[in-house]
């Protein structure tokens, strides 16, 4: 194998990640590769971690604003966080030592729609960019950039930055050249044109970034594995899911309203939507296509079956021993995955013209549909909005799913009303449980109310939310969703005050 | 002039309006022309709503679904509702008699987003249309219709329905001819194409309704203008949001963040809008366009003074007089004008693309920037979201503006906590009152919260939201944003149990 550093104007700026780290200063707004713990970097982060703790131990204070395609992994968010190093995090975030400083109130978090952080970058209402720290698999002859696991914002992270370091991880497979195509055609308003793409198997850009070399200030060497959490076999709650969702495909072909082999599915990153991939083996439909955020455990096995023929993403979140297995056979997926900036993937034009099938999570859903994806208790973040909103109002069939119950029954996943809204109840057309499936097009909200409760909610709920709805549409001030403001939120106050939501 | 319906073979099918109404059985689903007050039926359904009537009192029950663009007038809504006569409604209304059915829940009403009512009904998903009834200016010799003062959903209706209705209106200038652009380029997907307007003064279609002649089963005469509301003159409330609106868009425009000429003004409809509207004429950008939803006085005026170039809408909402004027001077302003199906008009593709400016009313905010659009006190339905989430969503800078306060300062337009959400935190970029204009860009949870308190409240309700906000981030579940479920909504409650938000 080539040296993965070709170009040899550049090798003089190969470096350490201390000396790489030394060139950001306090205050800067750095943005970084990595997208759902893919294709960060992992050593100049950590470097940088390295001297806040001790300027912080000194003359500090030493932070910086952080942007990036979404979560990435300990060794950067998690790093950076754990040595209060974060002013503001944009645009997603997951990592639990953020989490907890950004409930504490200690970091400014922006929670984004995923489609919209380059563009808004572009714009420049977010202010001027320090520094990109960029993962990428190898630097070519030319200069061009082989991007790693995750495209996110980087395309736009290397035009934007006024300075670039690069990470070159000797981990990833060279074989993954060639998977990625990164689009230059956008442009601001009024000099935006429409974007080409029509299928999702379908290349519209190159499969390198550019970068003006003058600006690369360092480049440093890795060779470490992407952090890849293991997703759960699926249980009893998972299967069923799956299985409510595959019977309504199943009926909507039937009915003609979907393709045979269905329209591109997008699925949101958690154990249940692998749940559901995973289930898709078994289903009639093929040849299936995803156009999607994230390729999962799930998808890989769609396409080891054969039953899914391409999937087009911007990064990818596998299990350890599934990333083990793609990185090895690299050459044999390249050629059935493409790998876009998330202003692609997520775009709302391609997204609606497409057609896709959106399946997301979700905290809670109201009787009205209405869904949380975001805080808890309507205050507390999880992770974020990421692209469930790009997807699900675009959606050809929006579907949210759900466990009915969380902490051993103690919250109601359908609840009154929801603390917080992060998909309005126009965006929701279908919820599941393991309780069943409620389809809600062509509904009005006293019509959705009584089969959100009837199909999604856990029987231990179930009467509660009757008893609400019933004694709201006699108090309600009108009836067209009917509420009691003075209780729409007591399920929550009283999970706050005992515990559990169910009534003592 | 030439006859309006010069199509031989269709005058055969001339006849009177009850003849027509006498076409349409209980039960079915019918689809009218009309968006906010201009080009729906006059004759048909009054003269349905006799039959429903009639029938009512008799062997009765005679209910319908309705379907149209978005609202439509007294004639059509208002009739059919008095009489009991609507089942299901769908997208929009804002008829009086209409809205307290809703609200007695004795209409199921769908708010929908006004982009997806069409491709809803290519779906299949809302069912099968029985009756269009479509009022157009004129029927050529080939048998094209000529559009009247909206386009709306008519396209889709006149291809979906069984059978035709159409109305034929007199009242409208056929100089009209020529102002649309209907554009036949959609399909389902996966045949979806890019939508090829990349300028809001582009035409992509044809000016003229194709319809199956077999399906037309009656055309009736009328000559009757549209329901056109004045609007009111702006008070010192709507000129100080004016006002605060033309500062933020000149301050943008020095900064380089928007050209000098700015982007394509969406504007919602509203005595507000319409004095912002009012307000560009003196400012200094020019030479303006709109790509926007509903063409309305403060438009025209801008038409007028030369500093709107070309206004792309799908339909005309209009005062009195200023109908009069543009139906009497069509040919002078029919080339600076474009009516488009809403599916185009507010297509979330082309709203992105073009990179809008929107400007929307509002119900009540919340101290995070979430906008209620839709339901006074969390359930009592006003109008509905229309337009405003296609635009807000996709906008280059997404706009809401209100006073502060209603009901004489017994309602706060800033609360707590949104009894309902349309327009989540991340769709909300600036939230303008006669107080001050709240920049919420590049703002964490916190960081709105101070701003829109400070910027926009009233000072009545100020120290109620600071001292909420201070309690809050001391008894939160969590510090991301801020609340406190028990009292969230305890305004609400509070106006509905003594009729003030104010603390006795």
């Amino acid at each position: 194998m080539s040296h993965p550093i070709a170009c040899p104007a550049l090798r003089s700026r190969i470096t350490d990640a201390d000396s790489a780290a030394a060139l950001i200063r306090p205050g800067e707004t750095i943005a970084t590769s990595g997208f759902t713990g893919s294709g960060y970097p992992k050593a100049v982060p950590q470097a940088l971690a390295r001297r806040m703790a001790d300027r912080n131990a000194g003359e500090g204070p030493f932070r910086v604003n952080l942007w990036t395609g979404a979560s990435t992994g300990p060794e950067l968010d998690g790093a950076l966080a754990a040595v209060d190093g974060i002013d503001q995090r944009l645009p997603y975030s997951s990592d639990p030592v953020a989490r907890e400083k950004i409930n504490r109130g200690e970091i400014n978090y922006l929670d984004m729609h995923l489609s919209q952080v380059a563009p808004m970058a572009w714009e420049g209402v977010l202010g001027p960019l320090d520094t990109a720290i960029i993962e990428v698999t190898g630097i070519r002859e030319d200069g061009a950039l082989i991007p790693s696991s995750s495209v996110g914002n980087n395309k736009s992270w290397l035009d934007q930055a006024r300075r670039v370091i690069l990470e070159v991880n000797r981990w990833q497979n060279p074989a993954i050249e060639g998977m990625h195509d990164i689009y230059y055609g956008t442009r601001l308003p009024p000099d935006r044109v429409p974007i080409p793409l029509v299928r999702p198997d379908q290349r519209i850009g190159t499969p390198y970034f550019a970068c003006d070399p003058d600006k690369i200030v360092a480049i440093v060497e890795t060779d470490a594995p992407d952090r890849n959490l293991p997703f759960a076999a699926p249980d009893d709650t998972a299967l069923a899911i799956a299985g409510h969702i595959i019977e309504f495909l199943t009926h909507e072909v039937a009915r003609g309203r979907l393709p045979a082999a269905l329209l591109p599915i997008q699925s949101g990153v958690g154990n249940i939507a692998n749940a559901v991939l995973s289930g898709l083996i078994d289903a009639p439909f093929e040849p299936m296509t995803a156009f999607t955020e994230v390729i999962q455990d799930g998808m890989i096995d769609l396409l080891d079956a054969g039953k899914l023929r391409m999937a087009s993403a911007t990064a990818f979140s596998l299990s350890p021993h599934v990333a083990e297995k793609l990185n090895r056979e690299m050459e044999s997926y390249r050629d059935r995955m493409i790998l876009r900036p998330q202003e692609m993937s997520n775009h709302p034009e391609l997204v609606r013209r497409l057609g896709c099938i959106a399946m997301n999570g979700l905290i809670e859903a109201d009787i009205y549909g209405n869904v949380n994806s975001t805080l808890v208790m309507g205050s507390r973040i999880q992770n974020g909005i990421g692209g469930s909103g790009d997807f699900a109002r675009n959606a050809y069939v929006s579907i949210f799913m759900t466990p009915s119950t969380a902490k051993g029954g103690k919250i109601s996943a359908i609840v009154p009303q929801v603390s917080h809204v992060d998909h309005i109840m126009q965006d929701v057309q279908v919820i599941v449980t393991e309780q069943g499936l409620a389809d809600l097009r062509g509904l009005s909200p006293r019509q959705r109310a009584k089969v959100v409760i009837d199909r999604c909610a856990h029987p231990d709920y179930r009467a509660l939310l009757e008893d609400y709805l019933l004694r709201a549409q006699s108090g309600s001030y009108g009836l067209h969703a009917a509420s009691l403001p003075g209780e729409a939120l007591s399920w929550h106050q009283r999970f706050m005050e005992t515990g559990t939501m169910q009534q003592g």
